[in-house]
């Protein structure tokens, strides 16, 4: 089930996706499923599995507020003898147009709070996999700013981690929330509108060659394209050779694209 | 080289790129160069190769002028024990907006002459070999209306297919300006810039997800991301679930991408 605001007052494309899926995958798929590519016993080569998750991806019109994107989900895969695998996978980060410090710290901030109840070791090790994952290689750019990432999370229990998962969804809205607040007042110019324009384009460039939601939505058969492309922005642009001017403010936020800062500690 | 136009009068973006590279190549990107994957003997695993070509990509204004796109170029690697393969591949096509069924009789009519000057079965193959091609295959659409491509062209000798190659680079300005000029005062509304926006869309998810010299310049280390991303158009548009009404201009050339057409015969 879809759900997309376009065009609105404060968002210029908000979507919410939430899907529950099951059926039979071949050895391949499922091997692609899980990141570490742990093996997995088919019968008839055939491996019956359920999924389901929640993701969003909300734009805002004015370049001082920063994109978001969550997406929690919950796997599950039978193998040929009966036992069952499963793992929770998920994260939540933020992609600013300029770099707000304070925002940046109450974003992680809540992020880290929310980790540190189940295990002090989560933040620092997520947040390190977030800046990881959302990596455009071909620019040496992160898409943002980051936030957590995980994915194959099967211990220590499944209550445990389910809790946990809990906890990260339910810190969206607190961490994200007050900063749409903040700023969707905030005056701007041309020029700041074309900046985020520029980097809503290297929004597009991550989710279309490197996500690998994106990308194993894009080629499996009989997927729901709008749903997986629902995280495009409403509009993006390129300009050829585009360099901010030094110490501007589209250079301070690049300086951070290309070498993450720990927010908190 | 890069030279490129933004923002002008009647291009929005247009770029062309004249290429020589030379150097050492890894049997395992020596195979990916090759689209039919023909086995090449290595010294010590790498094979000296040496390549040049010239593309364009012209990203028009007016919603009534379509965007154009050629590639020509020219392979050659050598192997362990001094024989030399060479291969010639590129091509010429169109992305209208809106369907003009003249424009495109035009543009295949002269691509096709330029073709029928040296083999009549060429224009047949190569306007199959570009529908296949540009296929988005997600939208299970092309990208355009088509024109010719072709790959990996070594017979029935190198002078030959040369003539062949520079019959069609001589083919792209009789294709393509006539229609340039016919178009550009031509007056649009703004429903049909959006709908060239939402088209502009396509084109980038086809470069960024399938397209195989794009995918291959983003994972080549050291490659020029500028050049390899002037393709993309100034702006671009991606709006949940647009279905333009049956019979309109937009369903129309929604068709034509969905079912190629032959334009001469």
């Amino acid at each position: 089930i879809s759900c997309v605001l376009q065009d609105g007052e404060v968002f210029e494309k908000a979507g919410v996706n939430v899907s529950v899926v099951f059926g039979l995958l071949s050895e391949e798929a499922a091997r692609q499923m899980r990141s570490r590519g742990k093996s997995l016993k088919a019968k008839d080569g055939k491996l019956p599995f359920c999924a389901m998750g929640v993701s969003s991806v909300i734009h805002p019109k004015n370049p001082h507020v920063p994109t978001m994107h969550f997406n929690y989900r919950y796997f599950e895969i039978e193998e040929a003898d009966g036992t069952k695998q499963w793992w929770f996978g998920g994260g939540t980060d933020l992609t600013p147009t300029y770099l707000n410090e304070e925002d940046a710290v109450h974003f992680h901030k809540t992020l880290k709070e929310a980790c540190d109840k189940h295990d002090l070791k989560l933040y620092p090790k997520y947040k390190k996999w977030c800046d990881d994952y959302f990596y455009i290689k071909h620019r040496g750019e992160r898409r943002g700013i980051g936030g957590i990432f995980f994915d194959d999370v099967d211990s220590p229990s499944k209550e445990e981690v389910f809790q946990f998962v809990k906890s990260c969804a339910k810190a969206v809205v607190p961490c994200y929330v007050p900063i749409v607040k903040r700023h969707c007042q905030d005056s701007f110019t041309p020029e700041e509108k074309l900046w985020q324009q520029l980097r809503r384009g290297r929004y597009v460039e991550f989710n279309l060659v490197y996500d690998r939601g994106t990308k194993f939505g894009l080629l499996t058969p009989g997927s729901r394209i709008e749903s997986i492309l629902m995280s495009l922005p409403l509009t993006a642009r390129w300009e050829y050779m585009h360099t901010p001017p030094e110490s501007s403010k589209e250079a301070e936020i690049l300086e951070v694209l290309r070498n993450p800062k720990d927010w908190v500690h």
